[in-house]
């Protein structure tokens, strides 16, 4: 029997590289990824969505649920599901990434959701743009910061709280941040955040807070775990380290041909294959290039426009695979010049990993 | 660089307690698990329903869809989904759990999922039931068994498959066998088999055949991988195996409290807490009783009503929690006097474990 495990220590045992421990296979059961085999899908599927929840699932109600705008606002007010219903209403594809996602890829690993390439998703969100909604709730001039919470609530590192997150007045002004209430022309699901989100389109899925419940405008920077304890670039526990934001560059690729049950490793017959796959960047920069790796060489990919300013595009490629073992391997660069390093750039909690999608594939004589 | 995936070895490596392998988390990423804390819902929500995918999901067109009963029918033919809806109409609500479910609770471990207790859910299937379609297709005397194939294939230990499992004409005739096509009252998603599945009421999960392209009549025992290749209570590799059938007498907690992120360990403030869950058990035969320990004592919880003959019961005790270390248990126990052994019964592949289900707890002072 461990110890308790709300002094923030337990179960963060030193980990080797490629073996983990139950309570990461806890967290993988729990969370779950993408199928790869869905990136052929422009949208991907309810249920098929990836999925990362810090605490439990809030099972809420519909209709008693209210959103609040509290603090420093000089008009402050709450709104019922059906007035924000009653707002004008937008629906927008937009890709979503976990900041933890390739986690696994990079050593020493961090202690958490131990992802591989697995955690994005394409969903079309409809809901309600927020900036309208805090306009009318007439910020205060000192405010600085406006936080969201979650009604999810529970215990990271010792320190108690409801999933929290914040962005400045500027964040604000340049993200097109919307109210959700649906999914894939579906209401949310409870796992998704229902009956109401945050969608942060171009940055990464932690600052789209789920079962959000209140708005609070603030006149210091919001101080809650998941701001400052977590989701920061560091080198070490030390320091503050800078705020993990948008996405960066990165592409997928659906594995070709059939998979080992056990490696996933794939098996194909020789000849023509359509190779595929998807590319997204954050902060609605669109992908310009998507490059695929055989044996030794790189080969430009078609790439397709784009499904949103915030959605992924598809990419394709045709091989005449000869037989052989192969890693093959896509990266894509943005129209900004940023491309995917050839290897991630090391943090302390395996964040924002980009490094290039790898898959192994044996072509039978 | 590993060798080749597909002589059946590769990835396999000797696995000790508690240490877990790249693969196998990559198995957990990939499948997924149910959330505890939903089992507060008498049906699991869309998308959050457990998932166990073979090899990769096949996206097919529903309008294309065909299911062929052919091999040993006098009257073999082939059916649209369309005809298969114009069938007459069942709904019927099932739990359904993985046969690898608590595979991490067996030592020595098998090397595949992962699942630790989360690999169950409960959903309302649509279809129309498979026994008179089979009638219809006139089985011819020396038939022995029924294969049922489906659109996904891969290799398991080497072999190259479509996923297939059978029924005997005896265990058809028993079992409340459907073809599904809808589930919680939407068009079946492409994860869950869409646009055609089996549902085997009280089997385990690997009967449910998604994807379902083909019923074959056979004048010889079906001979197919997931048949007589795995899903077999085994004490050796060289031994054939009893089969894996029907679900175990089982029954889960919702977590109380609030979890830790990492550990899933729970916290909550003394006083009057209602601890709940279900419970079920295999082959339409109702749960009778449950019980839940606290301390070193156990006590009857109430339970209620089952939602359907293949459904689980909800269950419920009121607990006056005063402060301390616990390790909570829950145990069923069925009609027919099963009762959930306090250890699993070893087996080589880790299958039906159906020890009670352990949460710890910490109960503030």
């Amino acid at each position: 029997m461990s110890g308790n495990p709300f002094d923030g220590e337990d179960g963060r045992e030193v980990t080797e590289p490629g073996v983990f421990s139950a309570a990461e296979v806890g967290l993988a059961n729990r969370n779950s990824g993408a199928f790869l085999e869905m990136l052929a899908l422009d949208i991907t599927p309810v249920g098929a969505h990836y999925l990362l929840t810090h605490f439990d699932v809030p099972l809420l109600e519909v209709g008693a649920h209210r959103l609040v705008f509290d603090g420093a606002f000089d008009a402050p007010f709450e709104m019922s599901l059906e007035e924000i219903k009653a707002e004008p209403q937008v629906t927008m594809p937009v890709t979503m990434e976990c900041a933890g996602n390739g986690r696994t890829g990079m050593e020493p690993r961090a202690f958490s959701m131990p992802w591989a390439y697995e955690a994005v998703g394409t969903a079309e969100w409809t809901g309600t743009p927020l900036a309208p909604l805090i306009a009318r709730a007439k910020p205060q001039g000192g405010v600085v910061d406006f936080a969201f919470e979650g009604a999810d609530f529970g215990y990271d590192k010792g320190v108690g709280h409801a999933f929290g997150r914040s962005l400045t007045p500027e964040e604000l002004a340049d993200l097109d941040v919307l109210l959700v209430y649906e999914m894939n022309g579906q209401p949310l699901l409870p796992q998704h955040g229902a009956p109401l989100r945050l969608i942060v389109p171009g940055w990464y899925g932690m600052a789209s807070v789920k079962w959000l419940t209140r708005v609070t405008a603030m006149t210091e920077r919001y101080q809650g775990f998941q701001q400052v304890g977590t989701y920061r670039f560091r080198q070490t526990a030390e320091e503050l380290g800078a705020p993990v934001t948008e996405i960066r560059v990165k592409s997928l690729m659906v594995p070709p041909g059939v998979p080992d049950w056990i490696t996933r490793k794939r098996r194909l017959s020789p000849g023509l294959v359509r190779l595929q796959g998807r590319a997204w960047s954050g902060a609605g920069v669109p992908v310009d290039k998507v490059e695929v790796r055989i044996g030794e060489k790189w080969h430009a990919a078609k790439v397709e426009k784009p499904l949103g300013r915030y959605a992924w595009a598809g990419w394709s490629l045709d091989w005449d695979a000869q037989p052989g073992h192969y890693v093959l391997a896509c990266r894509a660069t943005d129209a900004a010049g940023n491309v995917q390093p050839m290897e991630a750039e090391w943090n302390l909690s395996g964040f924002a990993n980009n490094a290039p999608h790898e898959v192994e594939v044996f072509v039978e004589d």
